[in-house]
């Protein structure tokens, strides 16, 4: 099967930053074949799409969120101390039924807006793996370990063991990547993490954790070990690991020289929107990179970051650094789409497959439209994508040279059905929430 | 004519923050005229509209933008210094029919995100106020007066002449409100500004102005007068009119102490999208608001914040203020929406006439649908509307009980013809506009 997009403007994000403002694209199979301008002689296909002068990019990649979660959303946005107030009591009544139909809905929202890989981790992982199964995306997904009782595991123990049946039952999957997904370092105990390195080590699958997000957990590890959390997952072999550290928000100088030694497997993914919602701060990224450090955005569980699209981490992004620097001309528009689509791609070690439009690799693709209102004048299509649009400006989505949404909507599936099969699983979590809303 | 529109989640933005879950709200010629519960026995009508179970708020309202602007959008985003590298060389080639042309495409833009009503200050605004009448918009505008020459004056006191034919021709109109809008307190000389307040007690119009926001205008007053800007047009009797002050991003304590005793007519334009991408800083806003001071939401010109909807900025102003105070709950999401209606019509001098849903206020409203992927859950209405909400989600629109947006499309004109339209005049605006890119 080749598929021709035509009549677009595509932003490569190679390495020479190649655009090409006229251009088209052919996919074979689930690959890229061919790209260039359109003053080419243009190539034969089975299908052709006009994009009619739409911007085509990589697919973003959102590294890091919580499928399953969707059911919290709006739910105690601006409570203090929400974590323990909602999400842990509320997470008891999670049920393999509601994971899995909360997961098809969050890649749904994810796919509308133009992403097409992420990172997850939550509980009943098993569960968001046949949903992405089931939704053609790519991912990286990892079981939640945490030093408590949870809904699938009774102890930290169980969930090792979950964990570890998940690893040997996707391990291999051509766009299921198993990881581990300890919840933290302040929430895990010290046998517990030795044990997930070990289990990291014995599959070579990677970690993924939020790490350096709280200021309790600094001053915890500073009390305790007179050490930075990174400091000390770096004596426990975590670094030596394909690790991605979600938040980093008050990492030091220190850590930042430490994870230099290491970062060729070990990158960020910095989640300014949930970050900043809850008033922690704004992550050192400029510092990271200034360390060769590799970063990606994430979004968040749709619980913090509220939306699952890229658009919204974009502006963000560009704002509050900008601001948090005093320097209007920190990350011009282009750098910011970098970090959304090659900077996520190789945050989650996908490069190698997608990220960039390049000949040969995975055909993971996303088309903005540029007939909205917002989208004219375009002088400069990276601003357009960061200052202008938003996600419901993307129109077409293609993810291992499928396309998952075409006009708007997506082919697959029907987004009202997806919301009725999540309604009818959320009984139980509406009075649970209700009864916890009414305490505030 | 009565349009009576049902089965819609209301946020009345009274005093009392009344909200009916299940409500309805008849419009009766240009007035609200009844509203409530879906249990009531609903009035008869010539019309009726099924909201779906939408929200249905007040007019948006925009206290500071520039419509004249949209042909700079997307030009040297991340460029220092853009003020004088780009816009004001670019504003010598403006010509009315592209100040028109802007205008009306800026207007639709703002209808179509739910916007009804805003202040503007550009050159032309003759074209503008035409513009605005023809669009059917509620509107404040004002003339710029600057000490240079411009597109549309060759000094200030031909500005000043413009501004006064302007105020003539259009004081006592229904909907379009006559405003002086001197640049700002540093880019007019002493005799200028002290001609604009005679010429706003002449006249009895409201002043709009930049002020307090660039450090350059900081420095120059505490050099030169050893004041700052407020405390310098306070003592030229600006203080005494309605005045709407846009940014005040580095307003002092002593500053709101002063603007305390003149708070029912002295209003403050928070543009905190703009303020940020131009890494400018955070307006003391809960400061503002702790002094009794009434702040209303701006988004700036299209080539300073973007786009011109208010979703963005409220979501903008959550984070930023939340993180800025490093407080979580600083800011909950209804005080936002609040600032985002009532308090941009207080801001404006229109709460007599709009800004929340009551018996015999103009019937300006919007309606934000839910069937989104994004605006499910909602547990809180006012959570949803800033955090999983964007312009593109809201589906109808009345002015003035006129309705000028129906399930997302203008009534009156069509997106693609006003851009066609705009693009027509855009030539020499183009051509220099690359001429200044390829300088950089």
């Amino acid at each position: 099967m080749k598929q021709l997009i035509k009549n677009v403007h595509i932003l490569t994000m190679d390495e020479e930053w190649t655009e090409y403002k006229h251009g088209y694209l052919l996919i074979e199979e689930n690959r890229i074949s061919q790209l260039g301008p359109m003053s080419d002689s243009l190539p034969q296909a089975d299908e052709v799409l006009d994009g009619q002068k739409g911007i085509l990019l990589p697919g973003m990649i959102n590294t890091h969120t919580h499928t399953g979660m969707i059911p919290f959303r709006s739910l105690g946005d601006d409570v203090p101390d929400r974590l323990r107030r909602f999400l842990f009591p509320l997470e008891q009544v999670m049920t393999p039924k509601l994971v899995r139909a909360s997961a098809e809905y969050a890649m749904a929202e994810m796919l509308l807006s133009g992403v097409t890989a992420f990172c997850d981790m939550y509980y009943f992982e098993d569960e968001v793996a046949q949903a992405a199964e089931a939704m053609k995306v790519r991912a990286l997904l990892g079981e939640t370990i945490i030093d408590m009782a949870t809904c699938d595991a009774k102890d930290s123990a169980d969930a090792l063991a979950y964990c570890e049946s998940f690893i040997q039952k996707w391990q291999g999957h051509e766009m299921i990547t198993p990881v581990i997904a300890p919840h933290a370092p302040n929430t895990n105990d010290l046998k517990t993490l030795e044990a997930i390195a070990a289990l990291s080590r014995k599959y070579n699958v990677s970690i993924t954790m939020h790490v350096e997000e709280m200021t309790y957990e600094m001053e915890e590890f500073t009390e305790k070990y007179q050490q930075t959390p990174i400091a000390f997952l770096h004596e426990l072999g975590y670094l030596d690991q394909e690790f991605i550290m979600a938040h980093c928000i008050f990492m030091t100088e220190e850590d930042m020289e430490l994870v230099k030694e290491y970062k060729d497997n070990v990158r960020i993914a910095h989640c300014i929107g949930a970050n900043t919602k809850s008033a922690k701060g704004v992550a050192p990224v400029r510092g990271m990179l200034e360390h060769q450090l590799t970063v990606g955005l994430g979004t968040d569980g749709p619980s913090s970051g509220n939306t699952l699209d890229l658009f919204t981490q974009m502006r963000m992004f560009a704002n509050f650094h900008k601001t948090h620097l005093a320097e209007r001309g920190a990350f011009p528009a282009k750098e910011i789409v970098q970090i959304a689509t090659a900077g996520g791609a190789k945050t989650l070690g996908l490069f190698n497959q997608v990220g960039s439009l390049e000949v040969g690799k995975k055909a993971d693709l996303t088309l903005v439209e540029t007939q909205s209102v917002t989208m004219f004048p375009i002088f400069d299509a990276y601003s357009a994508l960061v200052y202008s649009a938003n996600a419901s400006n993307v129109s077409d989505v293609w993810v291992n040279g499928q396309q998952l949404v075409k006009g708007k909507q997506l082919v697959l599936r029907d987004v009202q059905v997806l919301r009725a099969a999540l309604y009818q699983q959320m009984d139980e979590f509406v009075a649970q929430a209700k009864r916890k809303a009414s305490e505030v």
